[in-house]
């Protein structure tokens, strides 16, 4: 089962107080894409400028990642910079370029409409909303956003909602759109504007998951050098409906291997640079890291 | 198998945006031997001024905890003032009063210094070693600190810490203890000052266990209400050593069930201020939310 993505396809300039790098493959549906693309096939939709080099589109189609969505536009491709402290939790963004992203106006190839799992990043809810409308039947539409969007598109962001299962967003995005600092309480009002789930990253934390009926925590992984964290909310996206789509099946002990599968694929990603390490995966490791997220949280019963 | 635990028997004026508390029943050495008397026999060590209400030693002896170890000295009971914001993470101190604590000289009752089981709740290094002398063979010793001895007690904290089996602090405590950001890394320096096990509290988002062979990550209980996290810590140590020393076992899967078991009597513990929550808990109660933890964390094997 294959899953559409839109997003973004950037160049990405990094500082952390272990390394920096300047003009690097990023953006939300490249490390989206990569990450899904070891448990399924992806269409990705996104824009590029006339300077995004040959052997990126390479890489991206040796992950078997469909690039007929992927339009190139004269201008230059849409530039991110940012900057992390020690604590790693934040970035600090220094600069961001849209480029040819400010007057992208997407529009879906013919064998995309069909898509039944579905992936918006986080870029303006009205461009999410465009996207929707183009696809026929989706079984799963998954969205991600960001205070940005929160703040300054409230409105098109609540019309986008009701069309979304799961929302994925970290902790500060849900109290901020909820207007609730209590993260559980805010997952029930954020379930009232539309998404049947929500899905909070919590960085160094984990993730929660919250639905109608239950709730699910999932640690993530004790890594003793988080090299870059540039990216691993979409590779955790990724991994998440990446191994849904597989799997084409939603059940609530799906989603919660759905979710470790995203919080494994997250773990890798931040041991390097833009994509270094996925480049490097296999998936007997991403099996075994799997295997060690149980031995991490497992305890007997009484 | 009891416990012996030295640590603060206070009052505190708390405020929380739920509300505000003078004067009511606190300290480390409370919240311990409470929470740790739903699992075993707990002999306190501490001291009280003259205005400590004989209703307050009533209910400690309610719960079975000998007093024989908690002197009565002329002056004030220690008084401690704090606020917590919407947040509910970190305590503003307002007032701190030592009073009688000041001049205490802890003198072991007889009968105490056969015990197997010890906690040093978070006072002076120095006391805690004084203490830590005066028992004659312990079994286990589990230690608290924070920030304040760290700082301005290194070198006494050093020394008591090869004494110490397993030291339970929080992420901010542990990073500033090794100086190292990284919290994984952290733990492994701390592993060489002594301790044999570090407890890593992270508030609402639970505990990471850290031993040279295994890591184990054990959320909070999803509230939607945290009312007042006065004593959450404490009462967190009170379920971990009380289940362990009832199980007289120190597996790792002991260990893991009792890192739940100190989760779930924190997570009751900030439900109401002061000690209102457990003085209304059962062991059912326990029981079911150690359940609910399971529940909160399963998935399923590939």
């Amino acid at each position: 089962m294959s899953i559409l993505v839109i997003g973004s396809v950037a160049f990405d300039s990094v500082e952390t107080p272990f390394g920096k790098v300047e003009d690097i493959l990023g953006g939300s549906a490249t490390y989206f894409s990569t990450s899904a693309s070891f448990f399924t096939d992806v269409n990705l939709v996104a824009v590029v400028g006339e300077d995004f080099p040959d052997d990126h589109l390479d890489f991206l189609r040796s992950r078997n990642i469909d690039l007929s969505g992927l339009q190139t536009m004269p201008g230059e491709t849409f530039r991110w910079k940012g900057r992390y402290g020690y604590d790693l939790n934040e970035a600090q963004t220094l600069e961001t370029h849209l480029n040819v992203f400010e007057s992208f106006r997407p529009e879906l190839p013919e064998n995309y409409r069909d898509a039944e799992y579905v992936f918006l990043a986080n870029i303006d809810p009205e461009l999410q909303l465009e996207v929707l409308k183009q696809v026929k039947n989706p079984q799963l539409v998954a969205c991600d956003t960001m205070n940005f969007w929160i703040e300054g598109k409230r409105d098109a962001l609540l019309k986008t909602l009701p069309h979304v299962d799961i929302l994925i967003i970290n902790d500060a995005e849900a109290r901020q759109l909820a207007d609730e600092p209590n993260v559980i309480k805010a997952a029930r009002k954020i379930l009232t504007f539309g998404p049947k789930t929500l899905v909070v990253k919590r960085g160094e934390y984990g993730a929660l998951m919250v639905s109608e009926h239950a709730v699910f925590s999932a640690p993530a992984y004790p890594l003793e050098s988080v090299f870059d964290p540039t990216g691993a909310g979409d590779t955790f996206a990724g991994g998440f409906i990446g191994y849904l789509a597989s799997t084409r099946n939603q059940s609530e002990a799906c989603l919660r291997q759905a979710i470790v599968f995203g919080s494994v694929m997250a773990s890798f990603t931040v041991e390097d640079f833009s994509l270094n390490r996925l480049r490097l995966l296999n998936s007997s490791e991403i099996e075994e890291r799997f295997r060690t997220f149980k031995l991490l949280t497992h305890f007997d019963d009484l």
